[in-house]
């Protein structure tokens, strides 16, 4: 490493940082760039300067935006009597791309997780129970999460508090099931136990 | 895509557009840069707009450096009268680390390739033949392009080129042979025949 520029160093050593990039893959990507048109070299590096200084957390709902409000809280065609509680922002965005979900969101940005030291402290959940008691006509939560120990734990505190806040609405959890295409015989015991439990009567 | 906000969705198309990244990849990196310490985002975006600027190539060998002259050929410690010729600045930084090698070094940029449209001019031939031309005291020239056959056909053109312009350089290529520590059985018939043919009297 010593017979590199002092700069060709440091961009490695901070490549190195991000996940999935080792030493190998981080020389790699430095001496394609040293060889990449410098606009495009510009270009990525002011993107990335200016993510962390444009990106902010929408006030309602905690999705990233430009703006103070995002795109989804702000258009009016959105059904604003239902939200949907999911763990971050992928998770958002591959709802969005059902086309199935016209009402709001609420991005908490991860779960409890003890092992991982994220409490309660760390996520949006105070900001989601603030919202819940300052919102009327609320009719449906969707609780998004992921069905994983951590996700369910999240899960139930959300259900148990916003019932203490409001025992009018309805509060939903997504559905635990055999994923489309699957083969039964190498689902796993819990996942096929719940698509027993949670079968539907049968429609065409 | 079309929910995330601009630079965000920008960023993802450029770094989509770097050797070993998908648009999930990217993706991730996007967010984990969202969440990462503000300063290594803004230097890691200063680094890579620098890197184009700053990084020049040696007007001797053609190594990266941020001067006119590298750390190796300005070195009064390295040997003068040999050149090692490598393909690109990863070989040389390999030779390096072997600690074996005290001369200079001839970075090529490249060998020729028919199949990707390499020729003469995409890489540093001619400076290289100039270079020997004008050098007094040079006494070897190692070759040490890749033995597959872009390198050694490009190791046959300097060698015939060298001689015309002195014959009194010593020109010698990098031993083909089975790696430390691999296994005879698995390694392919052209390196085996190559150790066989270049076999040394054993010396304890």
């Amino acid at each position: 490493m010593n017979n590199y520029p002092e700069i060709i160093t440091n961009l490695i050593q901070h490549l190195k940082k991000l996940p999935g990039i080792g030493e190998k893959t981080a020389m790699r990507l430095t001496f394609h760039l040293l060889n990449s048109d410098e606009n495009f070299v510009s270009s990525l590096g002011n993107l990335i300067i200016n993510l962390k200084q444009k990106i902010k957390l929408c006030k309602i709902c905690y999705n990233f935006t430009e703006k103070e409000i995002c795109n989804i809280c702000s258009n009016p065609n959105r059904d604003k009597t239902i939200i949907c509680i999911v763990e971050d922002v992928n998770d958002m965005i591959n709802i969005e791309s059902t086309g199935k979900f016209n009402g709001l969101y609420h991005i908490l940005h991860g779960v409890f997780s003890p092992i991982s030291g994220i409490t309660f402290e760390n996520i949006k959940i105070k900001e989601l129970f603030e919202r819940v008691k300052n919102s009327k006509n609320l009719k449906e939560i969707i609780i998004a999460t992921n069905p994983t120990a951590e996700g369910n734990a999240t899960a139930v505190y959300i259900k148990d508090n916003i019932e203490k806040i409001n025992k009018n609405i309805k509060i939903t959890r997504i559905a635990v099931g055999i994923p489309q295409g699957a083969e039964l015989e190498y689902i796993d015991k819990i996942t096929l136990s719940k698509a027993l439990e949670n079968r539907l009567t049968f429609k065409n």
